[in-house]
């Protein structure tokens, strides 16, 4: 149950209510108060502190259509999307943080194309510890200068709870990635900043406990939170996931959250990207993390999955055409 | 292996060699033998007796790009699919026969639009005896009726190989569904037919076993094969099965045969059929099998999933929208 | 609904009722009807016609701890499993029939041992069709002479319904195979037997479905159903497939059927079989199928997970013990 | 590969020969270096420098048959358990640390019984923030002073890398639970104790990913660390998860690392867990993880899993039995 309490009540009566009920208070202009899911019926104390009531089905809550009916809006630089927009937002960049010279000329392909985000990672969730785990604060130094050089926005990905302070500083989107997508100690940290969180669905997990990370996040008291498919376990292995549209579909039907899919580590293969992301984007979705790399061959991870540039070139112009037959505008 | 035998071969010659290289011996304007795939050197036997050969990686031997390397072109009626087209065929119907006011209901929808391909289920394969199993035979001749009638093609299901000849002799496509996908019974009668048939992916199937499914008809001599894609069982279960597009990316780029894909089965819910509907068609592919009913809420089964007419109406008008926009063009 | 109708019900009586209510009706000793599951009360005629009424959760009914609330008893030979029997069968033999020597030598195994039914497969469901399909009829008539010479109780798979006669002619024991598990036309047949049936669960089947695919079996009026798990298909392909020790547990616990487990197929490599044999049978189940072959390593099919005779002979002594700690009796 | 440096190697030296090859350093008695497993031949510099070189087949290293042979023994208390012990250590407690009564209460099962470590969570990695989070700190100081009370071992989990240096304090066995195993900031950490590690598999985790997550830790420096199969993610949700019994024959092959294993987590059900434990124990385990609650119907988690006392304690005198079947014994 969601109660937004009236204007009556102050923060320390919240807090003892919030005790109370068990439930988890934020602030977001008014005071928010969220209980257990089960809680079905608000008795008279609740009734008389509240404004408004919201019952749930299940404990994905703030997230859910039957609380907020439409599209949230979330905006990073001049950008926004969701809500009542029909952007979809393309996002590129490789992998990794490798150098600067690699880095410098992917942010120049976005400033080419008219790209507006770029991607890459600096702490890398790596399987192995025995493979490159990324150029860390170092390759946050140097993406805060591609900001800064080319008016772009940056998102990198948090890895573990110990650097989540850094990422949330130097990041304009925080990416929590799939492997990630449980950590509390990046999700209540998530909460307490009004930066815009894109939040990957773990590879194993169901539409129900992705929901229900993302209110980790808006019960910290931050809104601005994307979902990101990309892609599931499957028992099939040609291609390293499934992408799961599917899903997706649910997630737009269900919840209020702008979605964002990620068909590169979905396939895990370079040959199909080009028709997953149109797919994707004849879905009507408010945006696309695509890998490229100015040399897939020798990038020091997920080197079978990025375009190199004219592939993403060719890809880009494409998406443009199809995101209009469906209504929708690539920015 | 496969080897083109030439001319000097007789068929006695050839059936001699067959069992000597435990091959399949099928004859398609020439006699081909297929060894399994384990032989990767011609003998002088073999090399004496070939006009061509191609070696395989695996067991997709007829059906790989490595034999045939450009998609293969599969008729029926006056449409064809495949090759270099550029076709997307849209298929829709109920899910079965339950009446003929219903399928003529169907019939009629699918003349006002230009759908020249009809679809239903005479033979259901339910997963439990205590629901509606189909009309069987009756629900054939109605079918049939219809095609008469209007001048449609009928795609319709063989559920096991007992009725396996009624289907061949009704349908002007044979649908193999994903539960029977592994019948010997059905696909070696499939084999000896020349009629298209639509082969359906198991939900528990691997790419590698759909694509050998395929070679069980393809090595009967049966060239006209299409493969569906129709949503694989995940560990996500708000959605009936998964869709796997990244499969379809991956049959498209390793199979020389055309993809007919189905989103209606794969997500089960109605909500989601039009957006998966158009990203499968952005991702060029040969065809879209679509279930509608004139009134869903009581259809006697997959009452979830089907449109209903106005439904598919709107979604059709966009389909053509998105073909053109990927260089497609709806049939 | 389970209806049990009483004596004054004539058999033309019960199929006008099993039409009104959409139900199969058998007989099987009395008249027995079975409604859809969502019928959840009887109305008068139906109360009026009937002995006993079983009301079901859902599409599992016979099969249902809710309606007979002890484990049914299946006897083959002189071989009584389930009931309160704590009999844990123990089969062995190959994967294929491949010669009479082979076989033979199988044979011997099992009187060497005391085993006392005997496994092979003649209509092998090969996922290629470029690989050993099995020796058909002539495979029936090696496993016949091996009953007539040795006393064995012979288990063997049906493939698919063109050959469904047959086997039930020859086979002690009908085996259903995983891939064959959905057919209709075997899950007919098998219903008009009073042979034991030995089905299989799909590798991409829930427990829901292939309880339900007894039902098919079950409501044609043959109660000699017992069910096999040999592993599901996961994400994880180190090993074959999964054994779901869990869904084991469950069907022990909701249905009535006695339980054989099938650890060879489930993991795939003869490494692992042992202790998973062990394990199987520490769970307090009724039998338990184990691959074994004379030279595993040239046989024509499965040759990674087939136990040696050596390897068979000891698992088998330490089998007699763990069934013993659990109070159960290998047979 | 793994390189046992010489002698005459100093740190330094080492540190910079480590830097070259891309290799993780640490030192265990001896200085040793792995390399990335693609490394497959030492160069005159690395062979210099070398007592032994081990080459891998993957990045499975330290983890690997190929490198120890043998299990490795872990110990914590006064019990050791791998190496060549045959010792199966059972371990229970409640989901949560709720209240001193409760685990006090726990405790003295474990006292009664022989049990000598105690499991229980203080840092709970819920799905929701709507449900309880755990006690944290103050559970840990309740489980301290229950090992200072009752001689006991405890075993409890780091949830995030936020409080791992207090679990590493706290605990005498440090759990990473299955939604954390990727976690470098925990994985690092866990690599600079000596205190025994047990590393839950992740539910979407394959096998290979799940031991080399263990190489974080075994290259950090720890050699102690025993790992746990609780039950991997399926299509199949009758059960909460399906226990990977294959996967754990398969690591018992593979690995030298010692296999607890954790039926409770997996099924999620108690009806199933005695029969499941018995099950585990006859595979010859290292250990088992059982949860245990003086009244499960009022639990703060995992309510339905948990055993109560009386069940845990036929089911504890059961598995001595089964253990002395299998030739293992019950510590």
């Amino acid at each position: 149950m969601i109660v937004h309490l009236n204007k009556s009540i102050t923060k320390e009566q919240a807090q003892l209510l919030a005790e109370k009920y068990q439930s988890v208070l934020f602030e977001n202009g008014k005071l928010v108060l969220v209980t257990p899911s089960k809680l079905k019926t608000a008795d008279d104390e609740l009734q008389k502190a509240a404004d408004e009531i919201f019952v749930a089905d299940s404990d994905i809550q703030l997230a859910s259509k039957n609380y907020i009916g439409t599209k949230r809006e979330v905006k990073f630089g001049d950008i926004t999307i969701g809500g009542s927009t029909n952007n979809t937002v393309v996002i590129t960049g490789p992998c990794s943080v490798e150098s600067e010279e690699q880095i410098e000329s992917a942010a120049q392909l976005c400033v080419e194309l008219g790209v507006k985000v770029l991607r890459a990672g600096a702490y890398k969730p790596r399987t192995s510890p025995y493979t490159f785990q990324g150029l860390g604060l170092e390759g946050l130094k140097l993406l805060d200068k591609m900001r800064s050089k080319y008016g772009l926005q940056i998102i990198t990905e948090v890895r573990d709870s110990t650097h989540v302070d850094e990422i949330i500083e130097y990041a304009d989107i925080i990416q929590i990635g799939a492997k990630s997508m449980y950590d509390h100690g990046i999700l209540r940290k998530c909460g307490k900043t009004r930066k815009p969180i894109l939040l990957k669905r773990g590879f194993g997990t169901t539409l129900q406990e992705f929901a229900q990370s993302a209110e980790f996040i808006l019960s910290g008291g931050n809104p601005n939170v994307i979902l990101c498919e990309r892609g599931i376990r499957t028992f099939e292995t040609k291609t390293r996931f499934t992408l799961d549209l599917c899903g997706a579909a649910w997630l737009k039907q269900n919840t209020n959250l702008p979605i964002i899919l990620d068909p590169s580590h979905a396939i895990g293969y370079a040959y199909g990207v080009a028709d997953l992301s149109r797919a994707c984007v004849a879905m009507g979705i408010d945006g696309l993390l695509i890998e490229s790399h100015p040399n897939p061959k020798v990038a020091k991870s997920d080197a079978d999955q990025q375009l190199n540039f004219d592939e993403f070139r060719n890809l880009y112009a494409s998406l443009k055409t199809v995101a209009t037959a469906v209504g929708y505008k690539v920015v």
